[in-house]
């Protein structure tokens, strides 16, 4: 699908505020509408468990012809889809595993023969943060980092692989600001996202400073909370 | 140290040949004199076992008065020396430890309290492929790799994490030809490196029409052998 007018003024790196739809979640028509009228920068397809191409593909059809930006964020090579409008990928900088950080997309320039729709792949640089989410448990991710340690990947992320955004990632729990504002303020190009716990307007307005908010579970949750992130 | 004229007429992507020093074997005067001599682009500090502060320095110090372009390539973060013209830093990205790929890279970067000269520090991919090699075994690199695996690491690296340099590394043996020509042939910017079994004339010729190329050992075994490598 191509890019809209509309869309490619509203490029990645100034969105503000984006809204994370879970293809293992229940997406009602509801929730899809109050999103696509929100104001949200872009829609971004992604979640930890049970997601799937079959899943992930349903979900895209609901919001295909809504004209906003449409990212997905693969949690691993096999679940893809081929029309979004980009592919943000993680790379789980303080995984234990190398599986998260660099192995699975390896597998995934492999099984796709090499053909690699690059100008809309989109690195990530995530630092996970909430020993208690999913995604933390999943990635054998080394959570107990001080200050100094978010700090020191972050600046790698930045200047020694390059990654235009850095993902700091609280998922399920709503993280410090001091080490939002920290980071942020130790990194030059790349963008900075938030993730976590933003379920009222008071911590997005908290967190919107530093970064660039990304608001999900509270969609699921209640809805006129959501808006209010805004 | 600041880089001569002369230096800086050779700066590092134009550079065809390379030597690589182990700090941890025996480096007589008539090594170093043949190697300033011989032609090489570069001489790199470099050794997988044994590599502290004190030998990196006193190897160091046997060539720093001569005009030729002095890398390091640490084997962890520390023995990190201030005063080489470059730090070329590996991340083995085949490695399944997170260590090799970028924690202990987080950990120098921490150390050195963020205060780092980004200007000569030189990212390398790695790609470990003898599996009886020390850096094989030191950082359990997945080293049963078939072409496509190996291409799509290069790509990877490349593409994804903007590594610009990527190095098939043979250590210890003398790798595959047509290995390293199919990644030549995959990549676009990156440079190419190899280093791995070259020790005479018809190999050296055989590999520097794919990539720039390491010799190391053989300096230590033989240094009419390792003349014919220029």
């Amino acid at each position: 699908m191509n890019l809209t007018y509309h869309e490619i003024d509203r490029m990645w790196t100034s969105w503000k505020h984006i809204t994370k739809l879970d293809p293992d979640k229940k997406n009602t028509k509801k929730i899809i509408k109050t999103v696509i009228n929100s104001g949200t920068d872009a829609i971004m397809i992604s979640g930890t468990l049970g997601v799937n191409k079959e899943n992930a593909l349903r979900l895209y059809n609901m919001i295909k012809d809504y004209d906003i930006p449409k990212i997905q964020e693969p949690s691993s090579p096999y679940c893809i889809l081929d029309d979004v409008d980009y592919i943000f990928v993680p790379s789980v900088l303080n995984s234990i595993d190398a599986k998260w950080i660099c192995s699975y997309h390896k597998d995934w320039i492999r099984n796709q023969n090499f053909d690699m729709q690059w100008d809309k792949i989109i690195p990530e640089a995530y630092i996970v943060l909430n020993q208690n989410s999913a995604v933390c448990r999943l990635t054998r991710a080394i959570y107990d980092l001080d200050i100094k340690d978010i700090v020191a990947y972050s600046m790698m992320a930045e200047r020694f692989f390059k990654f235009p955004i850095i993902y700091i990632e609280y998922s399920g729990s709503y993280g410090n600001k001091e080490v939002v504002k920290t980071v942020k303020e130790s990194i030059k190009d790349a963008k900075l996202f938030y993730g976590g716990g933003i379920n009222n307007k008071e911590r997005a307005n908290e967190m919107r400073k530093y970064a660039t908010i990304v608001v999900g579970n509270v969609v699921y949750e209640d809805l006129d909370a959501y808006l209010s992130t805004i």
